[in-house]
């Protein structure tokens, strides 16, 4: 889908609050969630419009949709936002995004002036209690930024900070799905084993004791998901060409990590508990169709570096694969919220564009081997994280001050927080919000909302 | 539920394959599984008795549960298995299992001497087609076969084949749910990018291009799975006394590898497209009920060992956390079934019995941080060998001839068919068959029936 006139600048909503100039959510945008209500057995699928929540169950029913309403209500025997993306939605999508822009345009009448179906179908942001936006039956993470897997390797390995790997294969894992919950739902501190202090000697290591007790070491990670689409049947690879057709939107993903536990239990299989006891996303799948202004070439390798393999590679994927998208994040302590002092930035970046591979490479790779992507999994890109010291996307990138004589790690360089407090981890209590936008001249931002999450103490033994 | 009459050897069922000494499904066994018939539009759930299948369906129609028949006619609304595990079945479980038991017995006419209800609610084995038997929302492996780690460890680091948090944790990953596939499943080969020859100086590797095609290094890993039961609410931990209440039975499990591509692409977070490409498992789930016969006390570590930290630790899990399984691999090549050559065995152990941590201490382990496990969820043992040479769990273990001089790899040793074809690692065509039972003096054989799936080809690039 090229850039047509439903990203127009110019295009105004009806709905008043969709037209100011900082809102996330403007005509041009039009994100898709789920969300219950208290009256309904399972949540229907909306779409955001400025502050308002506009619900397709009911325009559905309304038959505003014409023809794509049938596809429509066929998806919406189970889960509906799923039932979408089961679909080749490619075909679907720009024509509903259409049909959405039009019956939100200033100039409509037909939903504008029709004060019943838009008292039933336009609800205030602040009613709904968001859901996951899809049922997400997997759940995959990268390592795609390599400002992060350099900063993080320099940690564990002084001298060889990139894996031989690393340029070659886009690193990365299955997570856990089922412990996946939406911005705004509380984090419980995880228990677990403890690596021992920071840099023992490996013999002293082996014979220590580990401990057990809530993580002293909890961090968030600053990711942006994407959602597939129709996905492809077991032993299938989707090529290069074709991976863009593939994904549905994009989110943001906070993969809470407890380091302590993730540093004694990750050898030799990779991250487990360290990261299974919860992951927040942003529950506004912002559509490719709505991020189409802000594609970019992909980054562009330093002289020397691998070209990707043939399988991985597309001209059309390098000439606009990326997303220029800005991140932020922000953490407001308990004691602040308490004094009534505003969240704090604690780091910005422009990096996301930056990532090693595209989200249509990462998806290709993970199904070059025959897997069978679902519709509604969730792929995130790991934490992402820039080069300077302000652009690190986890705690334990933004308080570490690099190795000192001999490659011994410096002590941790804690932040200070407005409340005179200061971190080198997450404290109880302590909320995290991931913000996350596309701005370009001649162009309407495009918000993604939020990503929040508030740390509770671990549970009693 | 102890030893009880469902147990008696003497019990003999009016089926009369199920009295044969030999069937894996006397009426002691009784397992469960889901199955297609092309008349339904969703597969009921089945009973195996010998070589037939009990229809549950059909029996809760005709009302012959009585009390338990709503349970079961409630869980039957979606996926009837799914929604037996996720009631609280240590208690419809037992009554279960006495009224199946009940209703199959030799001297019982209600279902033996009614040709109709017989007729529609029992049908051969050979008319149905396996399903996965639950949906399983999510799968982990673990690596609690410390001769697997140990030999597999000695391939990589000769010198310290054990990493040091071996003995004090679980080790385990999230695998890869969509793959799973029911016995019998065809599994195609995958193309993926391939380590650098075994054992090149880390200089050559960095600067080398992998390749990337069909995998050379196709392996199968012999691993147990258990279903989870109810499972647990997002940061409630399973104490350990509590474990075995969610865990509904066991399966068999291929959790096919490609070494090549796992060599390459797991450091530093653990297996991904080396694994994810197929898993197989039995149809098949053994009830905790049938196996409580053949339970026996945890693995008794050596001296020297750690004693599991306390979250870990139960009497009643060390005396009798294991159950005593014999494990057989066989392998059938295409040559061999052209010429009529029977599937020759390739190895056989007892060592489930063995592994460092028991299915209860692995199900607390990875609810300790609160993980949130779900009902049907399947978690496996990983690899399971034993001590001896034929009693390794893979090709890469089975074939390995240990290191030589310098601690340098000797060439594999390939194993010989009776075809006359030899074998380093699996071939096209190759199909690899596993098998599972118990025997204990006294009591009825318990088998979990075959695990097996061919190997095609990588498809087309």
């Amino acid at each position: 889908m090229p850039v047509n006139e439903t990203h127009d600048p110019g295009l105004r909503s009806w709905v008043e609050s969709a037209n100011e100039p900082q809102t996330d959510f403007p005509i041009q945008n039009l994100p898709f969630c789920q969300f219950d209500l208290p009256q309904l057995d399972h949540g229907p699928v909306g779409v955001v419009i400025g502050d308002r929540l506009l619900r397709l169950d009911v325009l559905v029913a309304a038959g505003v949709f014409g023809e794509i309403g049938d596809t429509l209500k066929e998806a919406a025997v189970e889960h509906m936002l799923d039932g979408i993306m089961i679909r080749p939605f490619s075909d679907v999508m720009p024509r509903l995004r259409s049909r959405l822009c039009e019956l939100l345009r200033a100039d409509n009448p037909l939903l504008r002036d029709n004060t019943s179906l838009r008292s039933s179908a336009l609800i205030s942001l602040d009613e709904a209690k968001f859901l996951r936006p899809s049922l997400i039956p997997n759940y995959t993470d990268f390592y795609a930024s390599i400002h992060h897997a350099r900063t993080v390797g320099s940690m564990f390995r002084p001298d060889n900070p990139l894996l031989p790997n690393y340029k070659h294969i886009p690193i990365g894992y299955h997570g856990r799905a089922s412990s996946i919950v939406a911005s705004g739902t509380d984090i419980r501190r995880p228990r677990g084993q403890q690596s021992p202090p920071e840099d023992p000697a490996a013999e002293r290591r082996a014979t220590q004791t580990p401990g057990f007790g809530p993580s002293k070491m909890l961090d968030y990670e600053l990711e942006v998901g994407f959602f597939v689409g129709p996905g492809n049947e077991l032993g299938r690879p989707i090529p290069i060409g074709e991976a863009e057709s593939h994904i549905f939107g994009l989110c943001l993903v906070n993969d809470w990590s407890a380091r302590d536990i993730q540093k004694w239990e990750y050898q030799p299989l990779g991250p487990f508990l360290a990261k299974s006891f919860a992951t927040t996303i942003s529950p506004f799948i912002v559509t490719m169709e709505a991020l189409e202004p802000f594609r970019v070439p992909a980054f562009r390798r330093p002289e020397g570096d691998p070209r990707p393999l043939p399988y991985l590679w597309s001209d059309a994927d390098q000439a606009r694969g990326a997303i220029d998208l800005t991140l932020e994040v922000w953490l407001q302590s308990e004691q602040m919220r308490a004094r009534g002092l505003s969240p704090v930035l604690l780091s910005k970046s422009n990096s996301f564009k930056d990532l090693y591979w595209t989200p249509a490479q990462l998806l290709t790779h993970h199904a070059s081997n025959g897997c069978n992507l679902q519709p509604g999994d969730l792929l995130a890109s790991g934490t992402v994280s820039g080069p300077g010291a302000t652009e690190r996307g986890c705690l334990l990138e933004l308080t570490w001050d690099g190795t000192g004589e001999g490659g011994k790690p410096r002590p941790r360089k804690p932040l200070q927080l407005p409340s005179g407090e200061t971190r080198t981890f997450l404290a109880d209590g302590d909320e995290v919000i991931f913000k996350g936008y596309c701005e370009r001249d001649g162009f309407r931002r495009i918000g993604f909302g939020e990503c929040r999450g508030r740390v509770l103490p671990a549970s009693a033994e």
